[in-house]
Order: C-alpha cells, then sequence, then structure tokens
C-alpha cells in the first residue's frame, strides 16, 4: 500500500508581486516556474498550454490581468479601464473555448467597472483582490467537488480518467482528479488508470506524474487501451473535467473524452463529468454551440519531438476538444453539488 | 483529385536466394532493407516488427526457416528434418498472437515432413516452393479480399482504418487496405481517416505513409479522435485487419480496434474485418481463448525516443491486441467471399 504524499504541485504562485506558473510543457522532465510579466507572456502562455486547465487557465489569467494593469502608469483612471479591457479581450483570444477564460476575465472587468475606485492605484488593488478571490473560491470548489465526488466511489475501486483534471488544471487538489486526491489521504486505495491523451500526453506526463508523486497506485495506458481496461473489469468508475457545459447537460472537454463515455455507456460503467458551475454555460443551449478549437497537425506528427511521427506534411486533424453528449453523462459533479439528469432542468436549478 | 501511383512498396525481397525485408520500424523516414541471414535474425525481425502484419509474418517466416534450413550443411534427412522443426518452435515464439506465423511455419513443417525427400537437398527445395507457393497465395488472397471488400464500398465515401493492413502488411495490396488500393485504381476517391495507432503508430508511420504514396486522400487523426470524426458523419465505413479469427468470429486485432468497433456500432457505421482463411482459428472457440500478447511499457513511455513521454519507470499496461466481439463485426472478408452472421455457422461454411 502506498501512503499519500501531501501535495505540493501547484501551478501557479503569486509571491511578493511575481506571478509565476509552472511550465506544464516541460513536465515530467523538468519543473520549472517561469515569471508571467506582460500580458503577452500570459497569451503565449495560455495558447502554448504552458498552464492549461480551464479552473487553472481562469485563475492565473485574473492574475495575469492584474500583473499587464500594474504596468499602466498613468494616472487616468477611464483610460486605465479602457486599457484592462483590451487587456481581456486580447488575453480571451488564446483559447476559445475553455469557458474560465473568459469567465473570469470578465469577472475582474465587471468586478473593477462595478466599483467607484478614485485613483489607478485603487482600481489596481481591486483587480489584486478579486484575482486572489477568484483563487481562493477555486480551492474551496474542487475541495468542495473532491468530497461530493468521492460520495459517488468505494474504497479500492478501479477508476479510468481521460486528461489532466488534476492538481495542476487547477489552483489545488483539481476538478476529476479531486476525490483521488481526497480518497488517497483516506486510505481508500483506488486503482487508476490514466489515458495518455495524444497528441500532447496530458495523461502521461501530467496526470500519470501527479498522481504518483501523490502515491495513488496509477496505471498508464494509451487512449486505445480504454475499451480492454473496461472489457477486463478493471474499471469501475470513469472521472473526467469540462471545459464548457452547455445547459443541457453536454460537455466540451479534452479530445477523446466522449469516445470514453460511449464505451463507458456499452460497459455499463458510471461517467461522472466534474464541473465547477464556472464551467457551465447557461447562454451556450447544446453542444453544436460550443466552437471547438482546431490545433497544429504538428502536435499529431512531430509533437516536440525533431523526429516525425509520421510523413512530413501529412493531412491531418486536430481538434483540442469533442463534446460528450448529456445522454452519455451519468451524473455532473460540481462543487454546489451532484447533478442528475434531466439536465435541462437540473442544471438551471443548480445554477440560480 | 489524386491519381493513383502503383504500388512500388513491397515488405519482402526474396531474390537471388537472398531474403530481405523492409525494416518498417524506420519507416516513414527511411526505406531500409535488410538481410534476414538466421532464424535469430528472424526472430528478431519479427519480434520487434520490423516485419509486422499477420499475413506479411507468415510470408517471411516461410522464407526464413528455408534460409535457415539452407545452413544446414549436413546430409542426414532426419536431422535435417529435426534442426528445421527446431527452428520453427523457436521462431513461432516471437510472437504468440499472430495465428499466421504458426500456420506458415507449421505448412512448411507439415509439406517437409509429406514427401518422400531423398536428400537434404530436396528437401530444401520442397521448403523452397513451399515458401513461395505461400506468397503468391497472400497476393492472390489479398487481391480477391480486396474485389470482395470493395463490392460493400461505394465511390466517395470515408472510411476509418486503425493500424496498418496494407500492402506492406502482406505480399502486396494488403488486406484492409486493398479495397482502398483496388479502388483507388477505379477512381473510386476515398476519404481515407487513419487512426495513428498509439503506441507503435503503424497508422502514422505506415498507413498514412503508404495511402499517400497511393495517391489516396489521407487524413491522419489520433486514436481518440474516432469518435468526433465519426459524429461528424465522415464515416461510412470502418475497416480494419486482423490477426487472429476465433470460430464464433471474435476477432484479434492491434490494440484500440474493439474500442472502434463499439464507436462504429453506437454511430451506426458498418464495421469490415478482413480475415484470410489463414487468419481463422477453428481450433480457437471465442475471443476469450486468444493469448494477448503484453509488450514493454517503455512503448508508451519512450518509444524510440529519448526522451520520456511519461514519468521513467511508470506503470504501464500494454496489450498488442484487443479483441474485438463478433457483436460489432458487421461482415468478415475472407478471399473466398463476405461472411455475414451467424459467424459461429457461416465461418465453418467457408472454412470447409
Amino acid at each position: 500500500m502506498k501512503t499519500y504524499k501531501s501535495l505540493d504541485i501547484t501551478p501557479l504562485k503569486f509571491e511578493n508581486g511575481k506571478l509565476t506558473i509552472l511550465d506544464q510543457t516541460l513536465l515530467p522532465i523538468d519543473e520549472v516556474y517561469i515569471e508571467i510579466k506582460t500580458k503577452e507572456d500570459m497569451w503565449d502562455a495560455i495558447y502554448h498550454l504552458k498552464v492549461r486547465g480551464a479552473p487553472a487557465i481562469g485563475v492565473v489569467a485574473a492574475y495575469g490581468l492584474y500583473v499587464e494593469a500594474g504596468r499602466y502608469d498613468g494616472d487616468e483612471i477611464e483610460d486605465f479601464i479602457s486599457a484592462v479591457e483590451k487587456a481581456a479581450v486580447y488575453l480571451e483570444g488564446a483559447r476559445p473555448t475553455a469557458v474560465n477564460l473568459s469567465w473570469a476575465l470578465n469577472r475582474m472587468v465587471s468586478c473593477l467597472k462595478g466599483q467607484e475606485c478614485n485613483s489607478v492605484q485603487h482600481a489596481k488593488e481591486v483587480l489584486l483582490l478579486e484575482a486572489v478571490k477568484i483563487h481562493e473560491e477555486d480551492v474551496n470548489a474542487c475541495k468542495a467537488m473532491g468530497e461530493y465526488g468521492l460520495s459517488l466511489l468505494k474504497p479500492g475501486i478501479g477508476i479510468l480518467t481521460h486528461c489532466n483534471a488534476g492538481t495542476i488544471a487547477t489552483s489545488k487538489y483539481g476538478t476529476c482528479l479531486a476525490p483521488i486526491h481526497l480518497g488517497q489521504e483516506r486510505d481508500y486505495n483506488f486503482k487508476v488508470f490514466a489515458d495518455e491523451t495524444r497528441p500532447l500526453l496530458q495523461g502521461a506526463r501530467l496526470t500519470a506524474w501527479e498522481l504518483d508523486k501523490a502515491g495513488v497506485d496509477v496505471t498508464l495506458i494509451c487512449d486505445n487501451m480504454a475499451a480492454t481496461v473496461m472489457k477486463n473489469g478493471w474499471i469501475d468508475a470513469v472521472v473526467v473535467g469540462c471545459d464548457r457545459m452547455a445547459a443541457n447537460g453536454d460537455g466540451a472537454n479534452k479530445i477523446g473524452t466522449s469516445g470514453v463515455a460511449v464505451l463507458a455507456k456499452e460497459f455499463g460503467i458510471p461517467f461522472y463529468m466534474y464541473v465547477p458551475t464556472s464551467t457551465i454555460d447557461m447562454n451556450t443551449s447544446t453542444g453544436d454551440d460550443i466552437n471547438i478549437e482546431l490545433r497544429d497537425g504538428k502536435e499529431i506528427y512531430q509533437m516536440w519531438y525533431e523526429k516525425p511521427m509520421a510523413p512530413e506534411g501529412i493531412k491531418t486533424f486536430n481538434p483540442a476538444f469533442d463534446v460528450t453528449d448529456h445522454r452519455y453523462i451519468t451524473a455532473v459533479i460540481t462543487e454546489k453539488g451532484i447533478v442528475y439528469p434531466p439536465y435541462d432542468i437540473n442544471l438551471r436549478k443548480i445554477m440560480e
């Protein structure tokens, strides 16, 4: 039996006015924190997945907007607000699918505009406090999701997860990995199977790394092995995160999630999607309305290796996300509680 | 519209008494033929997937056994036969799942023992002729499967394939890619989607390379994108090969195939398995009786790159194959015709 090692991993640090983020593209080989000094640094870090995971992107973007605002050296409050708004629009463009990005940026801007700031300095403080609040709320939301999620999982069971909705995808604990971390603290001894999650291997590089570091029994598999571990009877539950959930319960998450959901249904395994309410977009009616980001095919055939993994320049299709139809989702775990179908009615209730 | 380029790719050559094989682990970067001089060379080439694909393994192993036999320099016929038998047993151990390997080796040994050879030289000739016969039969079988398969596919449709059951997995044309090559010659303009097929990327390195080289419109995707291209309505048929089919129609093929089959069923897409009768093992009653080869986890987290893709030494599960339940298979395409369910009855008929 492996013992739990307390989580000393954090995807971001804000200390002495400096924002640093763990460059997740270098994991699991190097653990390097890089400083974010400008909105361009922030955009680049989000676009290139140095920070990833919907909640973490939201929290980091909030701090990032504050850091950019800190560079403003005028004293015209209207001009300052306008500059912050422009920076928010710019940052929002870095990843169109993750709703938390626009959610956090909008919240920062709204908070700023909603207060009577008598100076630019005051306005900057307002932004800082709001970023800290978003951060703290995320930690608490993850812990709450962990507790709700854990109530659905029995000790000793096998759990499959896809991509990384773990501690480094959030401020702490993660969304769908939160019950695994909490369960590990309580000797639940889950047997976790982590899909490697091509093309960028977030499961291999991040989930396997994070869970192994926390002492969890984790087995890495290729995405195409999910059907086999399910058929072998090794999986009792599937837990995944979510990047944007529509009002009807359709959930966009890392590419491959929808296929895992179909398999889970076929093998009679419950499929749980962990969705902080900040990720639920009641203005999007169904999954068909979710804009799916298409990324460079080089991620498939070249990655960060020099050696091509396929013929140079081969045609590819590389969507970053897919939409899991609400019919395949057994329950949606939010920080406010567990939501069951019918989602069109019950998501509305929890969002009120 | 891309025009068809005639297939100048061959996985093996037997010329002037020399057996050379295309080292498929070096594709798509280098096209290198290596010589097989001993049974150890042969074992290594099969084990390390320098030659892969059930039919190609069978053909190459037959020639490989002849090459090894050629090294025998005594003149005791009984001793010669015993040496050949031992070499066959040794070679059979290189890949336990592919039935064609044992099928071809058994056929070589049976042929040898079934003839009254009056000298070792004569016995060697018997082995050579049998290897050539196995080779020619495979070319004809692939062409026949291509024609039968093509009768199920309409021009212009989208086709998904997994792994590589193509021209380099056989002597020529391939099994499940045979109708695509034949269709391309006849301006069918299929739109083919190739699953990259982790961990060893046979889809990316071999199928994408082979089809692109033949002028076919091919798009490379990661395995976990299959559900998305199906949901998008881009796939009208799935074609896959088979490494061993049980008497009830359960078919072992490259890991990931069974998951694709479940998805195809969910999206109402026909799923065709291409199975030369040499791959049908009537002595195996169901898929549960098929021995699935487990391979080194390094294939998942290290591959042939120096840079680890996951934490060093992480626990993995790396089955090379999975079994697709016969319930998911719309039709089995053999060189003798198309077999429909109920497979337990209809496979028996075609094998008679």
